[in-house]
């Protein structure tokens, strides 16, 4: 006998196969979010095809997604089932658990980036460790597991004191700049007493901030983006401007080198963001400091998907498959990216109406939406537009994406 | 009680659902084809949600895609079930009934292009009538509906005879050039025969054949791509080279505002491809011909999608949804698109591993799979690359869409 629940199986999967054409490899995406989505547009045009764990079906990956598996990514078991018949397993974010990756790993499930790789992306001490291993140049930095810790490291530093949440962190979240002594005490009090890891390190004097991004793949293949530079607002990512504007060629090369020496060293497969700090030295020179890595396609690569001749997403997918990497010209003088973070309010007017009004000033702006819902902060997308003239360009960006959110000119 | 059908029923309906983000349009796509399927990569990107009309949930577009409704575009009731709640109603092919067309915009459906306007893509003689009301170059034609009027025809232009069947013909199939007034016969009597409304025309002695494509919007907007040259083989669009190599400024131009003028008293809402034949006059001046219109996005306008600020695909979602229009600026000196049909027979290499061959060559190559399995002549997808120079770049989009279906090298 066939029951109703019996029968809404075997009708999804049934529709759940048909997602996949024949003799093309499936990719497991673990992670329901923008990424994910965006890795499907690139799948679709390569005639690759996603499967997507997701929380719900409306998640906005999932949205757009023929085969979603529901699932919850700390179980072992949804994981088991996403990763069926796939090619290859990659991520939207870094919080799968490493314990589970292993198992899948030696069940013979292709994880890529794998959980050794992983490790570094997903907590912020392990992460400083390896990179001063590597000679990569990094903040001054300790563990932080008691309040006489962060008392020393007050002191060492001199008082210039940037706080983590060794893990989970994301968009400023679990980064605290303490005034005082006194404050960065009862601040380490009450983490480590909600049982938070923390770390400590010193408060760089920020020109600005850079991003290099980097593919790579289990063949060992590497291939770097052009340098960009990123806008934080608190602890956001704002803005991206691609090629970083004034960055001298030498530097430029240094840094896309040391991205690939950190992902070769790292064995990181897919797209690597190395975010970096830049300041200045004592001669007055700029110098790079490296802040953290993200393991995975990256807010500060979106502007790949119209300024570059290989999106972050599409390489993610030929690295994670170990396919030949694509070029990552530039195809045009400069793009810039810029957020679209859900204001205060939602303004009345229709988003629709909203993405016409933008269109009607600046027919060139890239319009990237992920099917969210409206809330204080969130992505909701974000605006790429490309030009030969910096500021013409970052103009036209900012001005589009703050019409997205406010429904109204800044 | 609820049955299986019914579970599985409600199951579908609230998977559907959540296809679509709130307060963003749905457009409603006739056709499961690679242009609904390029469609909904755009639409992703722009927060937009595409509903499929397909035949089956593996057609090209139905396999990417989370809202299928399984229909017959020829079903009044399967077409009704497909634009519920959709914003807009659009295409990928020409060959929905025009009568349900009018039943449906009665009925208050969006319907565009409308089918005042299809109906001039739709049948070739009405097509050619129109355009020569419009004062457009066509070739000299006629009405073919018995043997006599074939004879005359044959005798008013010297032998220089191209049979078409009127409707339903595509990639040249319903295209005949006899060689005799004796073959010309034969072929007629046979075909009016079978009931295939035919027309004729003058055979045109090409230099090449170009393609104009415009997009236009309800309230009237038009934006033009730059022309291209179209490379047919057989009758199927094989090769596109964007902008068209050695085209005058002057015909550049007369051209682009040919394709609007034809867009505006058409009233085509949406992509518009105009077919052009380049011919010699006697003075030895290049001369043009329009041969005929696609109202949808179109094989020769596919190198949008990596050598233009605004693809094909997203351009059409935003014309038949009313919104401004997006530039159509090149990015790249020259974009060649290269169509991979079928081969004869299937190489034993599997299509991944042609991919990576074609990759470790031409980093740059962009291809697009449409998710269809192996037929000869078939079009499974097509490579578009960009660069500086005509040949190079035509070398490369050759080369590469060679290698894809021949699991070799030309
Ligand atoms: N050592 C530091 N010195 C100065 N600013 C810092 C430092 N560390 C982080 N920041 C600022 O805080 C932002 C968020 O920190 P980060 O460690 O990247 O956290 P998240 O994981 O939330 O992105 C950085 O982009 C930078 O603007
Ligand atoms: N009048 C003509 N003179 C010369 N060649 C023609 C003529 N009409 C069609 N052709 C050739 O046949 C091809 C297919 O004809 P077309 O009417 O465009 O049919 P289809 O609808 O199959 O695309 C054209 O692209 C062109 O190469
Ligand atoms: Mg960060
Ligand atoms: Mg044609």
């Amino acid at each position: 006998m066939t029951t109703s629940a019996d029968a809404v199986a075997s009708a999804h999967a049934a529709f759940h196969d048909a997602a996949h054409a024949p003799g093309m490899p499936i990719v497991a995406v673990i992670g329901d979010g923008q990424l994910a989505r965006m890795m499907h547009t690139e799948a679709i045009e390569l005639g690759l095809s996603l499967r997507v764990l997701a929380g719900s079906h409306d998640a906005s990956a999932a949205q757009v997604t023929k085969d979603v598996q529901i699932g919850d990514y700390t179980s072992l078991d949804d994981l088991r089932r996403a990763v069926s018949g796939a090619a290859a397993m990659t991520f939207d974010h870094e919080h799968v658990p490493t314990e589970h990756l292993r198992t899948l790993i030696a069940e013979g499930v292709n994880v890529q980036p794998g959980p050794d790789a992983l490790v570094n992306a997903q907590d912020k001490l392990v992460m400083r460790k390896r990179l001063r291993e590597l000679g990569a140049p990094v903040p001054p930095f300790a563990a932080i597991e008691s309040v006489e810790d962060a008392r020393a490291f007050w002191q060492a530093v001199g008082g210039a004191v940037c706080l983590k949440a060794r893990r989970g962190g994301y968009d400023g979240h679990g980064v605290w700049f303490p005034d005082s002594e006194v404050e960065l005490v009862s601040l380490v009090e009450k983490l480590l007493g909600a049982g938070t890891p923390l770390m400590a390190e010193k408060k760089v004097a920020l020109v600005r901030e850079l991003s290099a991004m980097v593919a790579r793949t289990p063949s060992g293949e590497t291939k770097a983006w052009p340098v960009v530079e990123s806008v934080q607002t608190d602890g956001i990512c704002t803005q991206a401007i691609a090629p970083a504007p004034g960055l001298g060629d030498a530097l430029q090369q240094e840094v896309r080198a040391l991205a690939k020496t950190i992902a070769t060293e790292l064995g990181v497969t897919g797209a690597l963001a190395v975010e970096l700090f830049e300041t200045v030295d004592v001669a007055g020179q700029p110098e790079i400091y490296v802040n953290e890595l993200a393991m995975r396609p990256h807010n500060t690569g979106h502007w790949t998907q119209d300024g570059c001749v290989t999106s972050q997403f599409e390489q993610h997918l030929r690295a994670v498959l170990d396919y030949p990497l694509g070029s990552t010209e530039l195809t045009a003088p400069v793009t810039v990216m810029a957020n679209t973070l859900g204001a205060d309010e939602d303004p009345a007017m229709p988003m629709p109406q909203r993405m016409q009004e933008v269109w009607k000033r600046y027919p060139e702006a890239k319009i990237h939406l992920y099917g969210k819902g409206h809330r204080p902060g969130r992505k909701l997308g974000h605006v790429n537009v490309s030009g030969t003239d910096v500021e013409a360009t970052k103009k036209a960006a900012l001005d589009a994406a703050y019409f997205i959110v406010h429904a109204q000119w800044p």
